[in-house]
């Protein structure tokens, strides 16, 4: 395990040792069609190196068309530790994450980000893993007056940005959880919430003994710059899900994360992938980096003996374009951000080339779905 | 284009260069759990020198339980050239086919292959580039005893293995075209088929110009050895084709195919795999060899000149599990022969670990695709 937290990323270790000349090739087929490298501002370069944390910059093109203008925008994804010890006081640690992704949001303002997203309950360590309520439930705010989401108000009107913000969300009144994301717009507004669709019970996964499934169904949000939604982290294993999200018209589908190596790595790279080229929309997957230790020990349901920690977060963000192509990601082991430039009109070129959506047979699925959600199913199995 | 036909594989690139410290870490983020290299015998990998194609074999595997034996078999993928030029006679081409082809069964034989699938129309070149109809509708033939079935069945018969022979399809009274796949048991009886269920209206695949879209829905196979379906090529991009295979009750799905470089590589390891992870099932992908030339020019639609072939089928065949790993590819060149040993028992190790179908809504997710797919659907969009 130790071996995989150290390991920085798949794409420096290509570089550094495959020759030119293959690498093109090696690159087309695992990324897909080049991203351009973005030229980032000095400044934002200055203080990403002073604050320690990663910067790259990629952009996808899309062709110039007669009667549309291109619709440029610039994504910002923020992937990042937890600052404090988890057993500081609980708004202590909020204020440190608060002030550590302030600073990365200046950079990403420097860097011409319109929409800005943080990952999964980011002012938080995950902590869902102990089983414990206590102080972790503290953590919870109010989506629409929380104070997470009052600093995301003046992140926003400050850098003229949407805000994407995934927290976990109390309804004050009837003290209910939720694992949610808060859209901001650029004016300062909150524009409203999505809450996360589908809950795991997979090994420290332990989130449904906190929260229930999202019942907000599949929200997208038009803002300024283009039509954005959010499938909370779990809910990239649900094709459907995706999928729902696009038919509502979202242009951009964000994927904020929290996830270890042991488990889901392999798959990272193939689902919010796989989810840009099935629905001719860009997907942006963020996931938080580093070791989280808890006071308390705990057990994973794994025969193992208790432990402290979660294991490694590894980072990784990436944004996936319906091209199939896909940015680097960021880096395994260190705070990012990643700044990816895109032009919407890609959408609809691809869908005009590929027309998934129009030799898609929606409407017999939804039939052979609605018989095949039934109790009293047959499955059509032929026998010799 | 010349450069990406004459690479070989990634897998050989990213060994032949990366040491191998790191070469474990990278593998395990691009390929998952690692796969166990198959002994395979002597003869077979001699037999495949001599006929000059490429032969692997790994195996997946899962854990001992306490109340179900093992369910293993050995599936066997074949991808290959045409044989003869494009325009020799059509009876020699096919009888060509089948001798390749053919032999390559025997050494699946050798192996112990139990489920033997070949590409898709594997029978002729994938002339539908021409937009001609002379000669090429004359290799259409009859899913029930067509010369090609009559084949699959002496082969099913000698050497005890299912067969799936993706064919273009003739029903003869109708005279109706069909893109099939006809599912011989390894008692040489005819199953049944299946029929494509989406066609591409992409580049030079101008399908749609013979033959529409499948008539018979999400047909699952119980053979001996497991629940086989097939989804024929371009139903790979559509994740509600796999999702109703597996809800029939699909353990493996098959996806031959026949698809160039230029337009699809980089999804080609992305799709198949994500219906193994989204679907708990196994999944096989497999895709012809070459570049096609054909004696007519024909154009493509993209501006460009009239010219005679459609582009290198790349190869790269692979199966992937329900954990999210994936063999190594075959070659993007050669022909060849890929061999998977898997136990049918990780399917619901893996269901029983991650839990989508159960975590997956689909009764809402039913009357949510109704809404969508009624012409008056309306869109669940917030606006400031």
């Amino acid at each position: 395990m130790s071996s995989s937290c150290e390991f920085e990323s798949l794409e420096k270790t290509l570089e550094s040792h495959i020759p030119e000349a293959e690498l093109a090739e090696v690159r087309r087929i695992l990324f897909g069609k080049e991203t351009q490298k973005l030229e980032l501002p000095l400044c934002a370069v200055e203080s990403a190196a002073q604050r320690d944390f990663e910067l790259k910059g990629f952009g996808f093109r899309a062709s110039v068309e007669q009667l549309r203008p291109p619709r440029v925008l610039r994504v910002g994804l923020v992937q990042h530790h937890s600052v404090l010890p988890t057993d500081a006081p609980v708004q202590e640690q909020i204020s440190a994450m608060h002030r550590r992704v302030g600073e990365m949001a200046e950079v990403a303002a420097m860097c011409g980000v319109n929409i800005l997203c943080f990952q999964e309950t980011w002012t938080m360590p995950f902590a869902f893993c102990t089983r414990e309520k206590e102080p972790w439930t503290e953590f919870a705010e109010s989506a629409e007056d929380g104070q997470t989401t009052r600093f995301c108000q003046e992140l926003a009107r400050k850098h003229n940005m949407v805000v994407v913000s995934p927290i976990l969300e109390r309804e004050e009144l009837s003290d209910t959880l939720w694992n949610t994301a808060v859209v901001v717009s650029n004016s300062g507004n909150v524009m409203g919430k999505t809450r996360k669709n589908h809950i795991p019970r997979v090994g420290d996964f332990n989130e449904s003994t906190y929260y229930m499934e999202g019942n907000m169904g599949h929200t997208v949000f038009q803002t300024q710059f283009g039509r954005i939604a959010v499938n909370i982290c779990y809910g990239r294993h649900h094709p459907l899900n995706w999928f729902m999200f696009s038919l509502n018209g979202a242009e951009i589908i964000f994927n904020p994360s929290a996830t270890v190596g042991a488990l889901s790595e392999p798959m990272w790279p193939i689902e919010a992938r796989n989810a840009a080229i099935a629905n001719h929309c860009f997907t942006c997957a963020i996931n938080r980096v580093g070791t989280e230790h808890f006071k308390s020990e705990f057990t994973s349901g794994d025969g193992k003996k208790a432990h402290h920690d979660f294991g490694h977060f590894y980072g990784s963000s990436y944004v996936a374009a319906p091209d199939g192509s896909r940015t680097p990601g960021l880096s395994r082991t260190r705070d990012g951000l990643l700044v990816v430039e895109m032009d919407l009109n890609l959408n609809r070129q691809i869908s005009d080339k590929w027309s998934f959506k129009m030799t898609g047979r929606y409407a017999e699925y939804a039939e052979l779905l609605t018989r095949a959600a039934a109790p009293d199913f047959k499955p059509k199995i032929v026998k010799e």
